[in-house]
């Protein structure tokens, strides 16, 4: 990337042209404002040199143009709440705070799909349409707080994957500002179209690096009648795991989640939740279904049974719900009042990723998936290593889609950080050996870009990277993301 | 595209370097097997210079390495069923007959995954994995004859898209051979990858364009337990068109298949089936659900009363099948002795393409989606210019996602020819105007190639290019298509 301006000019010159364009109050260059805008979710830092908050496409496209035309890096960001990296602007130059432009557009009920800005919150676009009984599904376990947008750029998953797929199975048009400023619609607001080359998909997961979404159109589904809520532990992996492939491949179940959690982080959330979770757990699944009323009871008592022939050593069940499940409620209210058998089940696993941290002041929150069938063995090589390096880890993940996150526990220190890159390394290693990939929801960022090569080819990356050349010549768009 | 070789020499020299290379039982270059390569469905025609079929991925690489050094178009077939004129070799050269490619690679039960050469037929697929009880959803009326590699090369979608997308949705990784010789693997055998641009994604539905598939890893689903099926007549498209509003928005139903049928597609069936059709009926609804067998029972005697409630003239019920879907197989054996309430149904559908050739013996197959409140509207349109123009036309499609295959049926003539194509420009004309695509799971190929302007705008189609050109900077990967 060329930047053909300094920094200070880019503080003093381009902040006026800058507030000229787009209005002093849209801009921000002080520096406890700027500090603000410095990391998300990783504890990563880099300090940008501006702030812009666009309102509109417009201001989008005149930011991007000037950031072209001095070849400032531009970094786009939603909620910061991406666990690669991909908000942070490690390279400097301005960051793109999204969050205003957060209007849904239109609903279109009979079309079944909705027109969004970027900055919409994810719960509360699933919430807007539940009260036209629509259905958004995909729900990362930042939902409460993320937004559509870095949904989008990230292609997350969630929850919901192993029935209803993730974000880019839902994407159908996409309106982009490309790195010269100017404006590209993609897809088409139908629910089905094949024209040309899919540019909406391409740009699905690409993390900041290619463009900038200013409009997202998404599918919508039927909302589902009823969800059911069971929760099952067993005294060993083997029998959850046993109990995955009865529900999935055996007896042909669907279920909307099916999401596993270790002992280490079951022991995490001990006393977070009203559950009485057996003391000898080491391991539990927390699984709902949903579709119609009688349809979800006479589910969740075959799961109970399928839980129960796998030694299950306690399963309870929630009322079946008319709620579409509440992602980060928990966590933002501190309890809720509604539906309160079902959130108490899943307050479970919600408490997960902050109660690791009374564990220890550090995490490092790592994501992979692997062929369903290789579970058993990367967690077995997880926890090995993790031996072998003394450093504590929870697993828990999205189970039925072979799916693991895998939080890396530790203490601030040199030494330490160098164990746990190891580790990491390690772990990631495996994971490609036996078929997996390296991420499959949050993302590669900066915080995996090193990573990168044990799973694409040569040929791959170099295909990848003369792409970013024909979009952005200039490597404006999120520099330093992805590719190391 | 530059051809540095003369017809003659393709025929000679070229035929005999790729015998010496793939085996002289895999490359044909008389004239009466080149002209059975020479038309797709749509029954257009252009005599290929040779015909080649490979074995392996090495024979695709070496051919395509031959195709790429002397400039010569290839044009990928898979079984020729494409309605838009993809596999047919245009701009002549050599035809890569991918049928020998056919073998089920592996199928992976625990990891609900498939992987799959190009030519495996797509029912053939279904009813392997069928046996295991997994499901691979996508089921284009073709689904007897067309293979993998055609359905992921149109991304087409078929009758179970409103309930589980469409063959994108599914395409998990991709071994292809690119226009230079070489190989590169997309994507993971895993069910979630975000890894790096989506280069999987962005192949799907790339129209033989960008390279050729040599393996395809699928995901798959477990097999639902039961279908069940309804259909209902109806004295006009509005009662039509009401209802399925009513089972999707009003009572959130999520059907399986959501298809409908007019007038002149009804009438064309009539005694093809042992189904009393109503004398009065102007359109039908063909619902399938599926799930378990209560569920189904219960789902459909309730959408038998939301039938009822807009004036349905007659419903017919099938008993509960636990039978995937049989596409094609009614056309292919006559009849089926299994399951024949439902086949009796669903034969209705199927024979409607085939049967309307008894009005005339030419037809054009559109196929084009747009919002589903406008389906009503589209189809007035379609009507009054049909009258217009005095040729006749059937609707029929997978209309819960606003989709119509519009068939324009005429008798052969010069003149006449002219009045189709300026009936479907037309139509076309309007389908974009209201926000419609061209195409939603046919393909551009190079039937529609002349109307991609309509829909996509010269920015996009210029990326376009500039993409095709990154991938393919001879032009030699099925020329003429997609771009006119």
């Amino acid at each position: 990337m060329e930047q053909k301006i300094s920094n200070s000019k880019i503080r003093t010159e381009v902040f006026e042209e800058l507030c000229d364009t787009i209005g002093r109050e849209n801009a921000l260059d002080n520096i406890e404002e700027r500090i603000c805008y410095s990391f998300d979710a990783t504890k990563e830092k880099a300090v940008p040199d501006l702030v812009v908050r666009p309102h509109t496409t417009e201001h989008v496209s005149t930011i991007v143009s000037i950031a072209n035309k001095y070849g400032i890096p531009i970094c786009p960001r939603g909620a910061g709440t991406g666990l690669s990296g991909g908000a942070v602007p490690i390279k400097g130059g301005i960051v793109l705070d999204l969050k205003n432009m957060d209007k849904i557009v239109e609903i279109n009920a009979k079309d079944l799909t909705v027109t969004v800005e970027p900055g919409v919150v994810t719960k509360d676009l699933q919430d807007e349409v539940a009260k036209i009984r629509l259905f958004y599904p995909p729900e990362p376990g930042s939902a409460g707080f993320s937004t559509i947008g870095g949904n989008v750029a990230e292609c997350t998953g969630g929850m919901t994957g192993i029935k209803y797929g993730v974000t880019r199975d839902y994407v159908l048009a996409l309106e982009i500002v490309l790195p010269d400023g100017s404006v590209i619609n993609t897809g088409r607001k139908t629910l089905r179209s094949v024209a040309g080359y899919d540019l909406t998909r391409f740009f699905v997961g690409s993390e900041g690096t290619l463009g900038v979404f200013t409009k997202i159109t998404l599918k919508l589904l039927p909302l589902p009648e009823k969800i059911g809520t069971i929760i099952s532990y067993f005294k060993n992996i083997d029998n959850a795991l046993n109990a995955t492939d009865s529900i999935l491949i055996k007896s042909h179940f669907l279920p909307r989640s099916l999401e596993f959690v270790d002992k280490t982080g079951i022991d995490a959330v001990r006393g977070f939740t009203k559950e009485d979770i057996p003391e000898e757990a080491k391991a539990l699944l927390l699984i709902d279904v949903d579709g119609n009323e009688k349809n979800v009871t006479n589910d969740i008592s075959k799961i109970e049974v399928i839980c129960k022939e796998n030694s299950a050593l306690k399963t309870s069940i929630a009322k079946v719900s008319a709620r579409p499940c509440q992602p980060g409620e928990a966590v933002r209210t501190g309890r809720s009042d509604v539906d309160d058998e079902r959130n108490a089940l899943w307050d479970i696993r919600r408490s997960i990723s902050p109660s690791l941290f009374k564990i220890a002041s550090m995490k490092f929150n790592d994501d992979f998936c692997v062929p369903r069938s290789r579970v058993r063995e990367v967690l077995k090589k997880v926890y090995e290593l993790s031996k072998t390096y003394s450093i504590q880890v929870a697993a828990f993940g999205h189970i039925g889609e072979g799916h693991i996150h895998l939080n890396v526990i530790y203490d601030n220190g040199k030494k330490i950080d160098l164990s746990v890159h190891k580790l990491v390394s390690q772990i990631l290693k495996e994971v490609v050996s036996i078929g997996g990939t390296i991420t499959s929801e949050h993302g590669v960022g900066d915080a995996k870009s090193e990573f990168v090569g044990l799973e694409l080819s040569p040929h791959e990356i170099e295909i990848m990277k003369e792409l970013k050349k024909m979009f952005d010549p200039k490597g404006i768009m999120n520099p330093g993301k992805i590719f190391a």
